[in-house]
């Protein structure tokens, strides 16, 4: 369907890989003053000064991670930034660097890596950051992606997953289940469309959900929030396979256990009428559907006050004993296990 | 073929992802002083202090790059760090951390992988670097691999590849070729397999090349050995897509030309021996080969004195005028211009 959309095509033979990578970023500066030389040597220098390196990367492969039929090029190359963006945001560090590797088939044509990699450009541009790195090399079936985000942070500035204390405040940015629920309004899309190729579906009523899918953000600003309310988190993630999954990642790795309250947690109305139109339980959806690219993260109680009220943050549970375990208080105050149910690529 | 490789096989859906990498990463330590945090978070913490941080990254794609068949996991897994770590080098710098992110089909065993790892594990003790994140992802068909590799130099060491003047000298290190007629030896023992699968293979002749294919080495020694000689190379670049190829970047980056002597390419003579056997010329496949992995640099005249003699170093030419162009002086003294013949993925 790719080649559908562009009637001009250019094979990606006759330029080669180095005119490829070279013709792909041509655009992209350096913008931050961390990098020191991009794209076009052996490898890119960055100069972090006395600060911390912060390095992350994920690998998003097409028929798995996303579907070219309602995926397009651009929103798949501003979401590949993100997701690895979000990563260096839960660490509290500011994100500077990318490097973006790609392989794809033959059957790709140039005009289509270049709608990708002005989704890489735009991602670039709204978070600042400089790509200074990647590789381009062909795939014997579909299209892979893989991205490494670089970022700085002041030693004591950096929060791990591992700094939770019983009776800290757990808190989520933003809401939760949208991004899950836009896969199923797609995915029911492209059922119709297979069936009925002139339908012209009406996704005017599901236009969050399927934006926060298809074009997810990376919570650049929380960082810069905490740092003026003057707050620092005491253990952050961000949630990329759901919230049940997320937290039981902190309580692991904080060696405490949890309460997340039901009815605290943040959805979105079109969440929930979206929920009940796929007759699907809300509160399972924002604890197992994923890719919401929100943080997830526990302060100190003494730290509620600085807080309370605002509009892109609510607190959902607070930690406790490791010996109490890690549980959903639902809206009927029964108490249960929380379960991993994060998604799972290897099971099909 | 990897499944009749070992008996005992456990899918990869019964472990899920995050069970998957700390699988595999349980037995990686951090050895380096600048690896502050490894696997486990949402992303790894360096230090770097007051150097220079140097970033690259590069995929492997079955089908394109390597061929399960006849490449050991093990091998694999080395090569992937040693190919990314030869970038680091090639900068000058040190290399001490990497990330390796793959995806693969659940017709790959837990074992597999593991195999793979154990390849990765042995790369980064004896090139002394960390293994400090990655990715573990589902792909629907093959194996895919991306590895960044991250390193440090003083602002003063690092040499990039626009550095060359006319008059400097034109140095290569190792011997080249190999790897490609490897590959051509592997190729062929595939077809004969494919013919007679009884047929046991006598790689011994040819043991120099396809190890030089199947395990490659990335040269660690040479910036040690520069340092020792007190020489600064005035460009670098590492010789994966060819000599010809890397010859071209360097003078197109640094704005010179070349004269590169046919009989000073330095060639083993198994080398000699299996370009004669297989019909090609010695010539062509290090001009053209790729994947040997050697540096080539340039040094101020000056130098000479300095790495005369030494046996991993030999001097190939010589930097010219930007006008006079970048030429091959053959046996039979006749200029040629050089050629980017180097591997491109994208023609099949």
């Amino acid at each position: 369907m790719i080649e559908d959309k562009n009637p001009q095509r250019t094979t990606l033979e006759n330029l080669g890989e180095f005119g490829l990578i070279k013709h792909l970023t041509k655009n992209f500066g350096l913008n931050q003053g961390s990098s020191v030389v991009g794209v076009g040597d052996d490898a890119a220098v960055l100069d972090f000064k006395d600060k911390k390196t912060i390095v992350t990367t994920d690998m998003l492969v097409e028929g798995v991670h996303f579907d070219l039929s309602y995926m397009p090029l651009k929103h798949l190359g501003y979401k590949s930034v993100v997701v690895n963006l979000s990563d260096i945001y839960a660490m509290n560090a500011k994100a500077t660097q990318i490097t973006v590797s790609i392989a794809v088939s033959n059957r790709f044509p140039l005009e289509a890596l270049e709608e990708f990699y002005e989704g890489v450009a735009m991602a670039c541009q709204i978070y600042n950051v400089d790509l200074v790195g990647g590789d381009t090399t062909s795939s014997t079936t579909g299209m892979l992606i893989s991205v490494t985000a670089l970022g700085t942070a002041e030693e004591n500035q950096i929060v791990y997953r591992n700094g939770a204390k019983p009776n800290d405040l757990l808190v989520v940015t933003g809401d939760l289940g949208a991004a899950y629920l836009g896969l199923q309004v797609l995915e029911r899309e492209k059922e119709v469309f297979k069936v009925n190729p002139n339908n012209q579906p009406d996704l005017e009523p599901y236009s969050y959900i399927v934006e926060r899918q298809l074009k997810p953000e990376a919570r650049k600003d929380i960082g810069e929030l905490l740092e003026k309310l003057e707050v620092k988190p005491s253990a952050m993630i961000d949630i990329s396979d759901g919230l049940s999954s997320e937290i039981l990642h902190l309580c692991e790795q904080s060696d405490v256990g949890c309460n997340l309250f039901e009815d605290k947690i943040p959805l979105d109305p079109t969440v929930i009428s979206a929920a009940e139109e796929f007759k699907m339980d809300s509160t399972m959806i924002a604890l197992s559907g994923g890719e919401d690219y929100e943080l997830l993260f526990t302060i100190d109680q003494k730290d509620f006050p600085k807080i309370k009220g605002n509009p892109n943050l609510t607190v959902i549970g607070h930690m406790t004993e490791k010996g109490e375990g890690a549980n959903l208080i639902t809206r009927g105050e029964t108490k249960i296990p929380l379960s991993a149910q994060g998604w799972n690529s290897f099971t099909s």
